[in-house]
């Protein structure tokens, strides 16, 4: 049987490494991009790793999806601000049988791209994974790596998580299958959400919100919250990972989470996905989480400020 | 009788301006100043005043209290983070009777003030001013300029607020009674502890923190909780005055509080006196100020990386 075809919609930091991984180890790798098309259609990709450098000089770019063949797994790494755009750039790349994997952060978006239509196959994807664009088809890989997926439905007697889960680990890319996307989508938000938010509120990275007993209070009262929204919501969350993940951003190089590089590049932030969905559907459950919407909100006020 | 003496601890905006005032209205008003005692010794005062500019080319400047005569009424009007100081500056100035009004933000000073041998009278000053200094000796007055006043003990038969009162109203200084200090104090953090945080927090003056839903909602979450913190203290602040305030503000032409100011100029920030004190004490009294804690927690943070 061949080996799957791969979409990849967005080569920022965590489209560029993967792709990059999945086409190093023979997989067919197709990627739309926009404004880095011409640079990538022309020179390739470049992956600074720490786990050893690569060059493809040849990718498969694209700079519509109209254009593109299509492809057995639909890898999405945009941005959760650019989900909106996926309602015309999916539908062209599916073929019957083809798996869409959110490869995102925050909370319902599989909800969303189920809507669309042809969409059936649909895999709530989280990366644990430090990696940026330094500039057109150059990525750096700085830290991590580790991909996390569930099968965001359990209507197909296959499991499409572990069909992608094989090929990544053919990749070598270290893949655990969760066996519930909510449980896996709040596991992450645990981290995301004190983290992401304050990093911009408090102008601070990781080191700064962990390094004192002042902020670490902050952290733990955010993510407290968080475990209970989660309980709330059905996903299953232990207590015991709030100090678990302080401790490990403790021993964690200090670094600037991405919502804090987007806001300083004045590029939208996560606020939906991360916040507003999360604040949502635990007012929902009945579990109002006071500390995490005035976060959102703060966050909400000086975005508007800020892009103003 | 002759008229009260005043020593004014800290010339800059307000102090500049009321002591301005009460000179103006024939006042004996002694300034204690520090970086801008040559130019002020030498150039005397100006304030630009919506109520009308006045210059005074002569005024009695000092760069020590040990300089100064003792005066019948000490107006403190340092920052609260400036207090540590008094220990040593107001004792030369007092006299048998002498009183000390604290013209501050926060909670909590006046308590710490008796504790300094010779001051008994103690009277809580409110300002609701905005006044600036625009350099030495120079002191713009923006708007409003109304003052409170009240006695931080009842152990005098007379009353040390009513008082200074008659003086500022002598002065043309609107100027009204609390009959509780505590009371007072609250009324004003019901404003400051939302505004002034959120300022720094969410970068932005004040029409940006009631001019959109999300922004008011916030807002209003922090007042709801300023109110029970002052109802458990004992302190009469009524519920309806957070919609009142909220409305007020609205209708203000946009501005930056202080502690916006004095974060922008990289002064540190009054969060003691404005924020801690009163946790603390709204949390012996049983009350948890979740959100303003999670304030407070920010601003310090916030403080750390940016006074580093």
């Amino acid at each position: 049987m061949a080996k799957r075809s791969y979409a990849v919609i967005g080569a920022g930091g965590v489209g560029g490494y993967y792709g990059g991984r999945l086409q190093k180890a023979g997989f067919d790798v197709h990627y739309l991009l926009r404004s880095d098309y011409d640079h990538v259609k022309q020179h390739g990709l470049r992956v600074d790793s720490v786990e050893g450098n690569f060059v493809l000089p040849e990718v498969h770019a694209y700079s519509s999806a109209d254009a593109m063949p299509q492809c057995d797994v639909v890898l999405v790494t945009l941005k959760t601000t650019q989900n909106h755009l996926l309602k015309s750039i999916v539908p062209p790349i599916l073929r019957n049988g083809s798996i869409v994997v959110l490869l995102q952060n925050g909370l319902g978006e599989e909800d969303r791209i189920l809507q669309i239509p042809g969409v059936k196959r649909v895999v709530a994807g989280l990366a644990f994974v430090c990696a940026a664009k330094l500039g057109p088809g150059h990525i750096a890989h700085q830290d991590y790596g580790a991909i996390r997926l569930a099968d965001h439905s359990a209507a197909f007697s296959d499991s499409p998580a572990e069909r992608v889960a094989d090929d990544f680990r053919a990749a070598r890319i270290m893949t655990e299958i969760d066996p519930n996307s909510s449980t896996a989508r709040w596991k992450k938000l645990l981290w995301n959400i004190p983290f992401n938010g304050l990093s911009v509120v408090c102008n601070s990275d990781t080191a700064g919100l962990v390094g004192s007993p002042v902020a670490r209070e902050l952290v733990r009262g955010i993510m407290s919250e968080v475990v209970q929204g989660a309980y709330a919501c059905g996903a299953d969350v232990p207590r015991s990972l709030v100090e678990a993940m302080i401790e490990t951003t403790e021993k964690m190089r200090p670094y600037y989470p991405s919502m804090k590089l987007d806001f300083d590049a004045r590029r939208p932030m996560e606020l939906d996905s991360m916040y507003r969905t999360p604040i949502d559907r635990a007012k929902k459950a009945g579990v109002h989480m006071v500390r995490t919407d005035m976060l959102y909100r703060e966050l909400f006020v000086l975005e508007s400020v800020h892009l103003r």
